[in-house]
């Protein structure tokens, strides 16, 4: 399998660099779409050495950060064109992509094999704390006050929340892997086994920003030809945005967390998950707010009403999910079940 | 006291059929609600029976699935009024009334006799997932959506929503009966000393379905008088949807719900109540917006505001106390205090 | 540093009563903070006493008592004066104070100084049933429901809702106090060593009632001195009543809450920020919806849409933190990082 990845990798990056210009759009998605899964492959091996020699909060923030990366370059690329809804939209859409597709997915795949999985109940609960801190709290604040307040005073607070935001994202860090690091471990954290990572922690970093690099080059390419793809099957921007994009900018977190789960290494699996959405949420979108204001395309940390709610129900249902520390298949499908009732809704929106 | 359970069937079933010919509204429905009791005492004592012999989650379901039937069967007959607004009020009601009423005055009887009363956390914490899949996503998603879409769209989505619903209410049937049967047990979970039901499976069921059939009958007799009942005591046709309907035709669950609590079998309680409230909202509504289709009196899956509000708040209060395995009296008075205040809120709205 | 505060008393409580005749605005405010620190020390040694002799669960009620005395007394005056806007401004200010001010900072500072601070998880579990109950219930149905009645009618859910939180209040009493006294204690609840009060229950109560007191007095002339303030420094009306009243209000809660968990005693530190919250829901609030009526000057139980959410965001986050009966100095940051997105809102607003 691995060697099929390799000679798709091989193939497909040269392939999607000069095929742009020959080949028709719809052609040119699918050979995209077909050499990010090859190279997600390897971002998802590269993630598991990581993980083996970091351990797994580490090498979960490495993979979440070379993921979102790639959500981060292609959102700037949108803002400097004035895009400021499509760039909420396709954060949203990480939001949910994460939570329920991304983690939905390793769950329900990870419980086909293992009647029962266990994680870190410790970890669940302090993602579940920072979830609704970010999302209930930080983005939802600014979207019911901003209705009675000027767009001035919008912006200026969408600043101050942002910044409320990084630097707790920050502490949250110093948290986890400075002055609490290993107090919250229980038994079973790390593996049985004492196993050998495939690669050193050196040539899995580099494994991973080199694959990383080329996934975020054609997801962009993939982007250019989504308006394309809408258009022939007559689908909505917003699905698009939230739905399409989503899937995509985030199919390193796929690959690696449903890896992972199939391993029943579940810690790993949920920090790629909770962990990659905290990052957007905490980071990213901050990050992309004071970045609006220097490109000079201002973004107020506002949200519209549906993607504030999708958001919203989304982090209730995992926080349900993973507070006991437990998952199975049916939690998994649960997950996706609800992905595909908001898709559903966007896709009619 | 089965013995005057036994009479008070006996007369007040002919006297049901017989007397709405003859005698006043008010009288009758004094007779109908009677009867009512009556019956839900066999119902609650066939339920019993059949739980010993079967196990909790499947006697549970039993119940819950003969006491829906009746609600089902009046929804059809409303439905085919047109009566739309009211199907969806009494299913509001179904849900509030099953998860503060029927939960709150069995863990209240209950509590009253016992300190404190466990049960299975497993168990609980799925139904919470399932109560916030269908009511959190899958009721408040068309409710947000519908409002910037058309009415035809809105109906799609519905349609749409409603089968991903019965999916998911199949796939956890299939997980709780066939591949995850007993993985979630825990110690104290069956009753200590082997109980020897009263009756045999075979008769419990026939004689749940006659008294269920029994129910249902009087229960229409009962509606048709409810109209004279509110107008005799000043009361709002809303009030009567969601409070009265709900308190008569979730009176299977109540009786066997309230027994089940008093004689400390919580795990069968807790399955009343919250798997008939989950029943209600997977199962009942989906089916109910297919048929509306089917009848030509074409139902959307968008409840109004006050509706969904109640049920949300509902689930969070059930979650935040059933999420230990743990109640006592006040844990039910607490259900039974938030079902006061949305009972004023509906008598005056 | 007890003989510091000794003379800051000494010296600040005749002051506070004479000096307001002849210096500024901005001066007094100054000396009536300082003097409120120095009494709020007496008072959290008051409780620390009280608890010794009484146990955590009445300390922590005497201290929630004493401490909203004050804001009922300020309260009363206010809406004599009309201001009912105000009244419920400065109690929504109180619930969030309390839950994220005096909670993250007693979490905080207890958890520089220890790694893991843990509590009971049953009496957090309770609070937290009643947090959902008062806010998300009780104030959440007749908001929504006041929309779409007269006046008149919301004054009357008002009064019969207010009846029923004032009910529960005194229920939650007797179950915590004498049905359920000690039923839910666990290992680890008192403290290991026997400790000697300082002062003897008598003593300690008589301290707590005179301090209160001039708490009480002071805090009433610094309101007057607020406006002056606000002018100076540019600050709205709203963020005064919401942010500004409640801290000094709350000055009592503060100082005891933080003392206790900076000496491990997270049982009482829980008790007074939580169950203060939950004193002014249940019992404040209703109570003075009564007497607005009796005044003559009528106070619904609706408070505004920002207001409304800025407690259920809180509540979530509380119940997210608490929940697992465990501490440390992140979870403080994260409730005092929501207080300042809040504090950003209500400045802006």
């Amino acid at each position: 399998m691995n060697r099929v990845f390799f000679w798709m990798v091989c193939i497909g990056v040269p392939f999607s660099v000069l095929g742009s210009f020959y080949l028709s759009s719809t052609l040119m998605f699918i050979v995209y779409s077909l050499t990010i899964v090859a190279l997600s492959a390897y971002i998802g091996r590269a993630t598991e050495s990581l993980a083996i020699v970091t351990g797994p909060r580490l090498g979960g923030l490495l993979n979440a950060t070379f993921g979102n990366a790639v959500e981060l370059i292609i959102s700037i690329f949108a803002l400097q064109a004035g895009l400021v809804n499509v760039v909420l939209a396709s954060l949203t859409g990480s939001v949910i992509g994460n939570l329920l597709l991304v983690a939905g997915l390793s769950f329900f795949v990870g419980g086909l094999r293992f009647k029962r999985q266990t994680f870190n109940v410790h970890d669940a609960r302090h993602h579940s704390g920072l979830l609704i801190f970010a999302v209930l709290v930080a983005f939802v604040i600014p979207e019911i006050f901003s209705q009675q307040v000027s767009e001035e005073t919008t912006y200026t607070m969408s600043i101050a929340i942002s910044i409320v935001l990084i630097v707790f994202y920050a502490l949250a860090l110093i948290f986890r892997l400075v002055t609490h690091r290993g107090v919250y471990s229980q038994p079973g954290d790390e593996p049985e086994e004492e196993e050998t990572p495939e690669w050193s922690a050196r040539k899995a970093t580099i494994i991973l920003g080199l694959t990383t690099a080329a996934v975020a080059y054609i997801s962009e390419q993939l982007v250019h030809t989504l308006e394309d793809v809408a258009r022939t099957f007559g689908w909505s921007e917003l699905f698009i945005g939230i739905i399409l994009v989503a899937i995509i900018g985030n199919a390193a977190e796929h690959a690696s967390a449903v890896l992972m789960a199939y391993k029943n290494r579940m810690n790993v699996a949920i920090e790629i998950a909770l962990g990659s959405t905290i990052q957007i949420a905490m980071f990213v979108v901050p990050l992309l707010v004071f970045l609006s204001f220097l490109i000079g395309q201002p973004m107020a940390l506002v949200f519209t009403i549906p993607e504030l709610i999708a958001m919203i129900v989304s982090i209730f249902l995992v926080i349900s999910v993973t507070n006991d520390g437990d998952t199975n298949w049916f939690e998994g499908a649960l997950l996706l079940g609800a992905y595909i009732i908001l898709a559903i809704g966007f896709y009619f929106l």
